[in-house]
């Protein structure tokens, strides 16, 4: 493959950033790439691990002339980041974020981008319950979606670009309105997360089950629970935090129909019961079918331990 | 390995029956292994597997001669089958159930249950959301527990012979007393799994997301939920019919911990959420040092497509 871009700046070296190094070296889809991490520590263990051709001291260092710039922290440190390195991108870059919501991310990054660069917001649905510059791998984005959320008034090219990057990643892409995006992410992703990890919290919090036979005896069920609950938890307030309206509407209905599973429990309804699961069978085999799992240990995925 | 019982009967053949056959043989733990199950589809399927060294065209011939007899049907139909079986049982025969509640399947099997028959309650505490007779898989029990729950007045030579089989399948075993087992197994696994029940509903209920979104973008929250939500839908069924006190009350613990969280959200009490993400995780990482849990991909599972 040639490479796309000739100088791409990773802004924040968590899985995602790590990831997208290790898919980028994979294909030589960039020329060099530095990174930078808030943290010295991540500095020092990026450059440890040999975690992008350069690591940058500073913002400005990392950015100066970068043709793709990738902010990749947490929703709510965008508007910060990207008000420090507004006035050292080079003219023409493009800047994109992978950051799990998008109105809130255009909200805090389009005040501070210069006219003459592009902003293309970026979802790549892809993750694990690891964090941190040591749990990246090349293979994170293979046959998963990206989603890609055009600003008004966003030139067509820069877009069209952005799009065959993750494609050289791995990625599928899709482009899709900004609300929309926010909403659908609310019901396959953030509710989820949020249910998992309170039943978590559940299971710790009861003083007749203690901590060590609720940690035993951990089946398959509460097992799965706190895998996703072990997922970096800056990221995930932040993603309550801004994208409210969509999370407490899906809650809203989520909590209808618990109660109504509930009321079936305490009547003995059987049949509400069994109709209700068969139905969720079905959802999961056209999940299946529609090639986003498979029946392989770990979804097919590459384990990077 | 010395055979442990010369002639065992396997009532039931889907997931864990089929997954006891296969570790049985894996380490001869058995002289010779019948099998029944009501559905003459599902016996024709298992005699084309080679899954039992018999299958038996009756309850009668199967349990016939047989010195351990094991109820692997699902939770609701356990008083029928043993008294089915109890005339036909032979004198000193150990039966075992691996029902996943067992205060009600105490109740459904001791009135039938012959004088000189021993009944001990078991729960393997293994499982996958596959089901059925081609589902199972030698390796299902290994590093598991199995939970013993052992009836008043049981003889304790016929209690212990039966955790030594579980250990010969690779399980590890732990007496537990009937409630405190209703109860645990509520936390760790009865009501994850409602949980996810309901999250997959709510999904496919949802008119503005459409189901082909849902689908298509399930992130790795929500194809996890699903993975959960596939499981067999009678089992689950009885599993709460059965065990209703103790989901109940969980249920109660639950709801009342989500609408905190969702009180973080309406109010943006980041800290609230940083911290509550912050203890699950910790959660986790005390699983994963019980040695429940791995990093390696499936948890460290060998897979059976």
């Amino acid at each position: 493959m040639s490479v796309m871009y000739n100088r791409v700046a990773l802004i924040g070296l968590g899985l995602i950033a790590s990831s997208m190094f290790w898919a980028m070296k994979r294909r030589r889809v960039a020329g060099h790439v530095t990174g930078y991490a808030r943290s010295a520590e991540t500095r020092q263990t990026a450059r440890e691990i040999g975690l992008c051709d350069s690591v940058a001291g500073s913002l400005e260092e990392a950015v100066k002339g970068a043709d793709l710039v990738v902010l990749a922290v947490p929703v709510g440190a965008m508007a910060q980041v990207m008000a420090g390195i507004a006035p050292h991108l080079a003219p023409g870059a493009t800047v994109i974020d992978v950051g799990s919501v998008k109105a809130a991310v255009i909200e805090a990054v389009m005040p501070h981008m210069p006219d003459n660069c592009h902003f293309v917001p970026c979802h790549p649905m892809a993750g694990t319950e690891h964090s941190g510059p040591e749990s990246g791998f090349a293979e994170l984005f293979d046959n998963r979606w990206c989603l890609i959320v055009p600003v008004q008034g966003a030139r067509p090219e820069a877009v069209a670009k952005v799009a065959r990057y993750w494609e050289a990643l791995g990625s599928m892409t899709e482009t899709m309105e900004v609300d929309h995006h926010d909403q659908v992410c609310a019901v396959v992703s953030h509710i989820p997360h949020l249910i998992a990890y309170t039943m978590v919290g559940v299971a710790d919090d009861l003083g007749r089950v203690t901590d060590e036979e609720v940690i035993k005896f951990s089946a398959t069920g509460f097992r799965d629970f706190t895998r996703i609950a072990a997922s970096d938890p800056t990221m995930w307030r932040d993603v309550f935090l801004t994208n409210k309206d969509a999370t407490l509407e899906i809650l809203g209905r989520f909590t209808e129909e618990l109660f109504a599973l509930q009321r079936a429990i305490r009547k003995g309804d059987g049949d509400h019961l069994f109709d209700y699961f068969t139905r969720t069978r079905e959802i999961r085999r056209g999940i299946i079918e529609a090639g986003q799992d498979t029946d392989a240990p770990d979804f097919g995925r590459i384990s990077k331990g």
